[in-house]
Order: structure tokens, then sequence, then C-alpha cells
């Protein structure tokens, strides 16, 4: 069974056999069928995030459940399934309060890069191969916590329920759930990529009166009106807070999202709201970068700066409900994809990623 | 009629004889009995606040309405009234809103020192006297905007009544209207002052269960206890962050709030936030200066920076009921005054302030 693993931080992923043992007490075996290849991927290769190698990275996919351990009630074999990276425990605190997105046990796995009782199913020459967040989705086959196998309806093609396991549910969950913008309301978004063109049609959906995309690639920035851009700003050509000010009768925006993850763009997307606005950071900073903002303007202007994890999602309900908005033509995923790789040409992705050449790469795995 | 009016930034006040026009259409004339110095009284004098001198300060006051302008509708003389810093317009978007606090004509007049006309009743030897606010209630008598002369019950004390107007709003509302603080909950201050023990008492009004006061002075976190803190911190010995977390089980607290204005220790309220958890600037920071916090746990935590202003007052609701509140025996107004002063003594007053040695210095007017 194939693989793409990292070896070592910086380098290109390997295609290798591993072995894959059989899914264990509340675990499930996935055939993958397709992946995304997303940013923080590109962060575990360039050592922004550190966690154990060798592994298999790949956290956004969708497959058909192949097996499944005792216990396992939520899907059975067959069932076509979206990764779940944010596999909650049920059961901690953040859980119990309905924000399954900051589960303990989850963020626990996320350093660990095994399954939640510290083992891996992957290995090579007998030695462990890590799994990416619980999931490992760059693999022909993987095995996953229950939680991490959300069952959805059969009737979507893989390569687009693949990205709602995270570029949809982030982008359009900052919106709806985060931000929980109001029909009517002034959004500006700061950059034009999977998950921003997200954040773009999420803000479409809520009924947004004026959507603003900000980015400095004018082909993105053009793609941004299919998602429901009403205007867009070139930040490599015009001064980002004066354009928002003209395009806002002076005032700012309600909502200001950063789909980035620069501290710069960060306090930007906080400079273009307006008195009482909301900024929410969707975009992931290397783990010691700060942002900086005005200090005064937090109590005199009563600005608020946030942010969003896999859009705070509860995939068990949102998978189903964002495939539900697709299925009734409310939400757009084939525009998403710019890019379809076969598992081994999986080094070709990261490569046009890095470029900036690729919205969505998607692996589609041989039948 | 005797005022004490700041000549040049940085000096001390001089107290003046100075002219006062009777009041036009919809300004109230205001007989002072009590007027607060407040650490924005200093900010002015240490320039930190660009406005034009000569000016007449002092924004927290209670006092007797006088005589009124023509279409004064809300008061009539012999009312006690508190007065309001932010006399906002009623017509802005942001008054159409429900949040007068952020009204954009109170905003400028905040930088012009005037009424809303542009013209001061205050004059000293035919020249233009400022007023802080439109208000300036270091003053044994002022003119103002009906909409900063706010209705009270006759039945409290002035010395306590003038509290209202800043301190007291300042912190509690803060605590009930921005953080929405629910019973059960865990809260920290920094900074035990004037607006910190408002907070706390406001945090023990909505039910908080653990509140935390954070300051480096003994004598001032000895009386928290008296305002509900239930455990207290010395930042001058013991690491805040790691003191919090042992107070919390390792997870940080739900509201913190910082009322000082010094960019540390606002990253520093951020930091002992819980994942989810909300941080309220009401410290005023100078002008240009920047909170950093981490980027990466915005989205990751789920972390909120907010801000808050007149604690998001609504002043002809909120202070009726501030007062209701004390009468009923539930928020505590005699210890928040630490000295009372005539006005003559008024330098005293900011000297103690500047020495860290009052809570709140008030100014009895004589009769």
């Amino acid at each position: 069974m194939k693989a793409a693993v990292l070896h070592h931080y910086g380098e290109q992923l390997r295609i290798e056999h591993v072995e894959l043992e059989p899914p264990r007490k509340g675990e499930v075996r996935v055939k993958m069928k397709a992946a995304g290849i997303c940013h923080s991927d590109l962060h575990v290769v360039n050592a922004h995030l550190p966690l154990p190698v060798p592994i298999v990275l790949g956290h956004e996919g969708a497959g058909v459940v192949d097996a499944v351990g005792e216990g396992v009630m939520s899907v059975k074999a067959g069932d076509h399934v979206v990764l779940n990276w944010v596999p909650s425990c049920g059961t901690c605190y953040y859980c119990q309060i309905g924000r399954p997105d900051m589960c303990d046990e989850a963020a626990k796995l996320t350093a660990m890069g095994t399954m939640p009782d510290g083992t891996t199913r992957f290995s090579l020459g007998g030695k462990p191969v890590y799994q990416f967040l619980s999931i490992g989705t760059f693999s022909e086959y993987t095995v996953v916590p229950e939680r991490a196998a959300i069952p959805i309806r059969a009737d979507v093609p893989f390569e687009l329920a693949a990205l709602v396991g995270c570029s949809v549910m982030t982008g359009v969950g900052a919106v709806i759930k985060t931000a929980k913008v109001e029909p009517g309301s002034t959004v500006a978004v700061i950059g034009a990529g999977g998950v921003g063109f997200n954040v773009i049609q999420g803000a479409a959906l809520s009924g947004a009166k004026q959507i603003i995309a900000i980015d400095i690639v004018p082909e993105k920035l053009a793609m941004t009106k299919k998602f429901g851009a009403t205007h867009t700003i070139n930040a490599g050509e015009e001064d980002v807070v004066s354009a928002v000010l003209d395009l806002t009768d002076g005032h700012g925006v309600d909502y200001a999202f950063e789909a980035i993850g620069r501290p710069e763009t960060m306090a930007e997307a906080y400079n273009i709201t307006r008195k009482t606005g909301t900024t929410v950071i969707v975009g992931i900073a290397a783990p010691n970068e700060n942002v900086a903002v005005n200090a005064f303007s937090l109590p005199s202007q009563s600005k608020t700066l946030t942010g969003s994890w896999l859009g705070q999602g509860n995939p068990p309900v949102d998978y189903p409900k964002l495939l539900d908005l697709y299925a009734a033509g409310k939400l757009q995923l084939e525009p998403l994809v710019s890019q379809i790789y076969s598992l081994d040409q999986i080094n070709e992705g990261f490569e046009a990623l890095k470029a900036g050449k690729n919205i969505r790469g998607v692996i589609r795995f041989a039948e």
C-alpha cells in the first residue's frame, strides 16, 4: 500500500510502500479516494509545526469506509466519509460546551501524530510512521479514530467532498459560526485562496451586501467574483486601508477576515474594520509570531480581534450541512479545485502550492 | 465663579475666576456638587490626549440643574444629575444601533473641547476656555449639552453619584455589558484601582465563581476583597501567568480585564485567558502604543481580544440602574472614595493620583 511520507523537514515527500495495521477498537479503515494539498501540510514540511517524523501528511480527504474496529457505531463499510482533522473526544470541557473545535484531546493529538492511544497504524520496516492529525490522508488507505470519519451523502464527487473537511469548513465556518455575519453587513477578506474563497462564499451565503476581496494576484482576485465578491482591491497596487475606507463611506467594514497567516495582514484586517467591527483571524501564523494592534483603539473604538479554527465546526453536524448546501446550489465546490494529481505526483502539487499557482491541488487515488 | 484651568501641558492647574455664558438652546447649566479626579484628566495634563488649552478639566461629576436653555426636555432646575462625558447625538449610525458609547459626534467633541456647535461657554479675559469632553466638571458651575446631564434619584450623596459617570459605569459595564460575564465564570482583573474595583464588583454582581485581582500594591489588593475578589496575586512577587494557571486547574480564566492602560499588562491579560476566553481592555493606552498577542493562538485557541469604552454604557438608562443597584445594597460606592478635596486643593489630588495613593479623590464644592 502506497503513502507519501515526509522523512525530514524541508525534503520532498517520498512515495513508500508502508504497512497498515487493521483498525483497533473505535477505529475505522478508509480507502482514500481524494485528498487536498493544504498550506498546513506545507507548514509541516517547512518545520513551522513541530511534529515527529517520518510522518504521512494530508488532513483533508474523502473516501469509503473499508473496515471498522470493535464498537464503532457511526459508520459501516461502504459509507462515504469526509475525514475530520479535529477528532474530538466528546467528553472534555470544550466538547461538553459544544466547542469540539477546541477539544483538549484532539489538541494533544496534533503534536503527537498518533492515534489517541499514542501508537501509530502506519509503519515502515517495522518502525512507526506517524499520522498527521491522526489522519494522514496522503495514503491509499488509512486508519483513523471513529470521530475522524464523518459519514456523508454518497452523491458528491470525492474530490469535492474532501474540501469540506478543511478549507470549506474553515472559510465558511469563520463567517457563519465564528463571526455570525448578518444580512446587510459589509465584509472584507484578505487572501484570495482556498480558504479565502470560502470566506467569500460564506459571506455571500450570509447575505452580506458588500464583500471586498483583497490580494496581490490579479487572477485570484478575478476568481473571487465567482464566489460573490462585490469589489476587489489589489494590495500590490493600492493602499488597502484607504481603498476600503473609500468603498465604505469612510467607515471601514463590519467584519474583516485574514486568510493568509501573516501578522502584517492580520493587523491590516483589524485596521480596515469600523468602530464596533470584528476581525477574524483564519490564517495560521508561525507559532512564535505576534500580531500588533493599536492599544487605544480597542476600548475607544470597541473593536474585536478573534480567530476561528476549522471554522468553529462541529463536523458530524456541519460537514453534511455544507454538502447539502452544495447540493442545493448554494455553495460552489467545483471552482475550488484547480488541479488533480495522482499520489505519485504529490511533490508537483506541493511545488505549485509554494509557487502560489494552485488554489487547491487535489490528489485522486487510483481505483 | 471659580474653575481649575490647565493653561499648559505638564503644569499644575490654576484656580481662576472664569466667566460662564448662560445655557443656549439644548444646553443645561449645572451647579457642581462633586467631581472625581480620574486618570484620564491626568492623561490630558501629561499631553497623552491632544486637546486645546486653556481647558477646564474634569469629566466625572454630579450636581444640581440650575438653569436650562430653550427646548431642553429631559431635565429641569432642581434635578440632581450625573454628568456624562459621551454626550451622544442620538442620530448617528452608532446611536441608531444602540451604541451611544461609540457616537461619532461625541468622538469629535473629545478632540474639540467645546460644545457641539464648536464654541465654549467658559472664557477668561474675553478668550475662550475649553471644556474637557464638553463637560469640564472642575468648576463651580458648568454648561453642558442636554445629553450630558443625566437625571438621577435625589437620595444618593453627590460624591458617590459622581463616580457612576465614569469609573463605576466603565468598570461594571465592561463586565455586564461588554463581556456579559455569566454566573459561574472565572474572571481575572489586572489593575486594582478606581476602575478595577468596579470590574471586580461587576463580576461579583454577575455571579462569577472566581474573581482574581492582580496588582503590585498590597494595600490595593487587600481592598479588592471588599468588592468580591476571591483571590489576589501580587504581580511584583509572583509570575502572573503561572499564578493564574495554578488557580484555574491549568486552564486560565474565562474573562480577563485590563484596567491599567499598559500594553504589557494588556498582553498579560490575554495570556491568562483559557481557550475560547475573552480579554477586555478597559485601560487607556497612549494613542500610538500597540498591544501584541500571539498570532497563532487567535485561531488555534479561539481567543477574543476586545475593549470597552465607558462600559458600553447608555447613560440615561444605565446611570439610574447603577444607582438603583447601589440603593439596593448590590453595588458599593463608599469604599471607592479615598479622599475628599476642596476645589482649591485639586493639585494635591493630582499629586496623590500620580503617586498611586488615591483610589478616587473627589472634589466637594463649597455650598
